[in-house]
């Protein structure tokens, strides 16, 4: 692949457990396999780390972390890097601004049912969140907006991995941001 | 200039009213007219509009602030852009710790006397600071380490701008970041 591949923001939107991160890992292999050498992964860890230091859970809170995430993806995306955010993202004007200000941007929507990610409840949280523990928890306590016309939609709870990434592959190549494989 | 140039980060350290931002401006502008693309600028404004909102002004919150910062150089010096932080950065273990991560990192200490930049007050808030109105303000109220072994040592309390931005890009130059001038 050649330098002068230009930059874009792939952005995974989706309740908590819903299989956003995994999934984005997966893409960024699969982007490195066919060539790309630029991408930065924004996901939960390296945001927390990084930049949401002092944020909280209210409406504000959330929608200043999703704009610094948007900025730094804004930042990579218009010097050539592809950008990865895997963040829950609940509210859809404050995704709509991102897109706006990034330009080249897929908002993937990783969409699985409440009762599947409750029942798989991979890290604890949704018990502690519906036993009142956690306050604000996106799904439970805090609502989902899920997006209106996003550029892939994703099932994880019925599709399998490999039919979520192809999804996500060739929305990237129809899209033009990634050549087609030979 | 050709599209394989490696990226840097340029960091100015110093007091309020030094001229750190003044000076970052300029040397970008010389930058992009020797050719170099990619540059963003972390200055003031911009960070405070996309990084730093809901940080106070704690030891503890200025080195987050910094820290934050440097996060945002790192991952652009590593995708071959040229990052150019304006910050007072009054803490020197912080930014040690930044040069440590970003690794091709380039400390310009903007040293200008307190007198100096009290006697230019170009904002009005050494005044507020010395009169007890504002709290924690570095070289009034809050310490102001300088750097040990800076890259570039810049005197703006004495020098001329051209003074300051010919020793800046000469020593870009020595450290092989930039390509001689023809």
């Amino acid at each position: 692949m050649s330098q002068d591949y230009q930059g874009f923001t792939l952005w995974f939107t989706g309740l908590s457990g819903s299989g956003k991160s995994t999934l984005a890992h997966h893409v960024e292999e699969a982007l490195r396999a066919r060539g790309i050498r630029k991408i930065e992964m924004l996901d939960g860890d390296v945001v927390r780390t990084n930049l949401s230091k002092g944020l909280g859970f209210s409406k504000e809170d959330r929608d200043t972390n999703i704009r610094r995430i948007g900025w730094v993806c804004e930042v990579l995306t218009r010097n050539d890097v592809v950008a990865i955010a895997a963040a829950i993202s609940p509210y859809r004007a404050v995704r709509d601004e991102v897109r706006e200000k990034v330009g080249r941007f897929v908002e993937v929507y990783v969409e699985c049912p409440l009762d599947t990610v409750v029942a798989r409840d991979v890290k604890g949280l949704y018990e502690k969140a519906l036993a009142g523990e956690i306050k604000n928890f996106t799904g439970v306590s805090d609502p989902y907006e899920a997006p209106l016309n996003p550029e892939v939609v994703v099932h994880t709870g019925r599709e399998s991995e490999e039919e979520s990434m192809g999804k996500i592959l060739r929305a990237l190549e129809e899209l033009g941001y990634l050549p087609h494989e030979m």
